[in-house]
């Protein structure tokens, strides 16, 4: 099975070279570029390249307000002032470029977001590593009953066990099924000459959605700072979190002072519904309110006191 | 197994009854609104809904030239005219909304187009159907020696059959597997009583690659006539041109006169290179010209010469 | 000076004609279909075309939703829960098409969205109108000086007359100028035979920018909200908001259940800070707390306190 | 009037400062990092920042073909192949950042193009400078009786002059005004105290399309290739092609091998119509083929003449 250092197949990168530059840089990001960070079993999350830091933000708005904003002299009140009201543009004047390895299932919803530029690994031309995402046993846990799509409590060790042994076997006698229609062995070489191998792009039909695969992905800030907002969050699906965990302490080392203000004006913060402004008004004015007088239905209501921390 | 009309799960889409509306129609494409057509062995490409029509086309370019063009009265040479000179914004005035039933490996294939809005079937939220693709005999190809990602020579019968069959017995034993981790059966009964099943989102990844999944997905004229282009071409793979060539008859259902300059200015045209533009000048005014004095690698010297119908 | 039926120049549109259809309509929107809506002195809107109802997001959702969500079997329910969660693919499912004619002071505000698809009347080709926006006298106002760009209170009646007639004079001058330039009256008769007009393309850079252009303007559902909710609020512009507000009727109309959910959920509610979501938490429980202790500074804090109603 | 050194606001740049990093560098593109590059009369162009360089272009490549293209060893064949074949994605991942100065019609035909990212200078918050362009004399040319939208012969220099007398007058009248009602000279200092300014976003419709605003423009390098091959074009207004021709330079400096594939698969090369490639298959086998047997109008037939050098 591959080491880390195996699966990342761009040998030609200058990762040890050191460049001079004019352009702006990112110290702390310097530090880990090119570095694998493992996630999930096989999976990991590379930086490859960046384009601009925290200045760069604060540049482009300056652009934008002109002479005007000669008052804002700090950078860290300018940053937080256009992410508390959305001014966006001037975070979309950084970059971002990552080498991804990650599940197809979870490619399958990454791709989805339709604002990064993509190469990925191709099935066509090439063979897929025999490498497969199967869950740690804590993971395994059965549908919720709260949300049609989240997971709930924990299955039985004995169930778990079952699942995880059923999902190595499928995986792994899929693969060998790949492997062998396409006549070829992990090393390339043929493994019966009298044969013809199956055209690649049929072959990898047999794979199962939890193969790796891997991927360049660059996404300007605004947009990175979407996906993971989204991605971080708690109803995302675990496996998927723990990519954008990773991508969360990438943005702290590339730009601290935009990570600072997505963590003040987006992560912690919540968007409270017209109802939900009244009753809060109502609240502070010491009026009783109920759920049936709020406007809100049930789930709206129950929402709203736990983001006010007044669930019981 | 499902038939067709059990695929299409919106049921209240209006389908049998007409309207009356002030908006332009495309009276070919009416005619088969809401309409399965069948693709491969399970999926499907559904027209269900469009807007704009050939004259819509008209209408955009003529704000753009305003009087200025009061003198191009008839729309065919318009159509014809701004195809021919990539004048593509007029286009993008038209926009058609599928349903389409796909197998996962060319959904992911066709997700890379990322100019169209998708909203995919969720297997966080829901249960996959027990379908899968299992190619017909005649598409067992093995892989191409010229191409390194198109399919070659035919495999041999017994070859073929027995891939088909582990492809068969694959996929559906990993559907089983699927099922009992969920622990419900295809109507939605719980198993076994005694057990929980596992949440959705983890299930899905013991699937194989070519079960099938759906979406609607909608797209500008300009974008579609893009994808069609490349997905329409013989260098895409089979599986996906089955979808395209379907979707050919659509287009020309809905915009007769764009699809005719569709076929003339990019399905039948070639870009020619600006070595290759030399070299069959000099062609033309009858002088020897040789690959190697062309500039052009043999590869490219080859093409051009099936471009210009001179391969021997 | 034009009229606004004057101003419409398609009039090989269908605009009485009545076609019957198998797609949904929005009865409502087809009443004001290809009707000019005025906005401002010589500008309009006119919904050309659209494609979806509130049903068709309701469907598109069901698909992402599949078997799971049967039990959600109330349109206006899904379609809030929805907005409420920023689950916007749905919502991109519905496209209109509008044609509008607007200052190009304004059209440079409006063309930084993106996500539209636009043809826009070109002075390369043709000839502006001889109309440019002139404010009523209410609308002439001083520099604000709490905002970099808004305005603050009314000049005096005799700066504002002055202001009017000057910007009248100016524009009127600038487009004779332009006028003389093209050698070529509003009928596109030449006015002296011995002279060749000036190339449109440079004549046209002597107007100012109050001119009227115009342009068809296609956009989906979900970014039309984001277009709306920026430019239909109290921050933008006067004179985009003009065009805005008489947009929010056409939504209403077009999709009158989404409305009411962008109502609920994005023009009436607000975004909480991480900070502000901890002092109201503080204030409910009853304890003091000041600008000073919230960590917020005290620009943020009155923004606060003004969503909240405690401003004095 | 500013010297080039003074409209580069942004005196916190980096300029001088040499910085170390591992990414990777492109060395020709340094060289002019920062620095101005005049365009007309006052408008520049300057590189303020980039991300990878042609060895970037490769990296992705062979993420996407994997270990099937190892044998591919060469750079510059691999990224012309990439052009030839119109695979786009891994020139997507590089990205450059421009400073831009230029007047506001040619601003208003480059931000069509899309896929860019922008901060524009902001007239809301801050004071456009005194500065207009005027065209040199042998730029004033006469509507072309060819082509709808382009330039024909030179005017007389008597209406030449004419011409160049009015935009300069015209355009500095209406700035001096602009300047009386913002009642703030050039320095920002109150022109009369006795009076309110009148608020900038209203002050600036009084301004000429010829003024000149500025913008960053963030762009990846297979769009950046697109927008030059349109506005390098000779079809492109005079004014828009100085400003890509000055970048077209840059362009060769960032990816000397993009830029070579570029010039001859997009820039240098045709596209030829299916009734085209017919045509010349025809008279390459010697046969007579004359415009109305070709399929072809006209106008198509001498395009195509012209593009085969048979043009007499």
């Amino acid at each position: 099975m591959s080491t880390l250092a195996a699966q990342t197949p761009n040998s030609d990168e200058p990762q040890t070279e050191i460049f001079q530059t004019k352009r702006v840089i990112s110290p702390a990001l310097e530090e880990i570029l090119y570095e694998p960070l493992q996630v999930l079993d096989h999976g990991f999350v590379r930086v490859i390249d960046y384009m601009g830091d925290d200045s760069a933000i604060v540049q482009a708005a300056r652009v934008s307000y002109g002479k005007g904003t000669k008052r804002k002299s700090q950078d860290r009140g300018l940053i937080h002032y256009l992410m508390r009201h959305m001014h966006t543009t001037p975070f979309e004047m950084c970059e971002i470029k990552y080498h991804i390895k990650l599940p197809i299932f979870i490619a399958r919803q990454w791709i989805r977001h339709r604002t990064a530029n993509v190469n990925e690994y191709s099935a066509r031309y090439s063979i897929l590593d025999n490498e497969f995402y199967i869950p740690q046993p804590e993971h395994i846990a059965s549908q919720s009953e709260q949300n049609n799509q989240g997971r709930g409590k924990a299955l039985s060790s004995e169930q778990t066990e079952y699942v995880i042994n059923l999902l190595k076997e499928d995986a792994q006698r899929n693969y060998d099924h790949y492997q062998e229609f396409l006549n070829e062995d992990a090393e390339g070489n043929i493994i019966d000459p009298s044969k013809d191998g199956l055209a690649r792009e049929l072959a990898r039909m047999n794979l199962t959605l939890n193969c790796y695969t891997q991927w360049y992905w660059k996404i300007d800030l605004h947009n990175l700072m979407h996906f993971l907002a989204l991605r971080a969050d708690s109803h995302a699906q675990y496996e998927i979190r723990a990519y954008a965990d990773i991508m969360l302490d990438t943005l702290k080392r590339w730009v601290p002072i935009a990570y600072e203000a997505f963590e003040q004006y987006r992560q912690g913060s919540a968007r409270i519904s017209k109802n939900g402004l009244a009753t809060i008004q109502q609240m502070l004015q010491g009026k009783e309110i109920t759920q049936a007088d709020s406007g809100m239905s049930q789930r709206e209501w129950d929402e709203l006191m736990a983001t006010l921390n007044l669930t019981n």
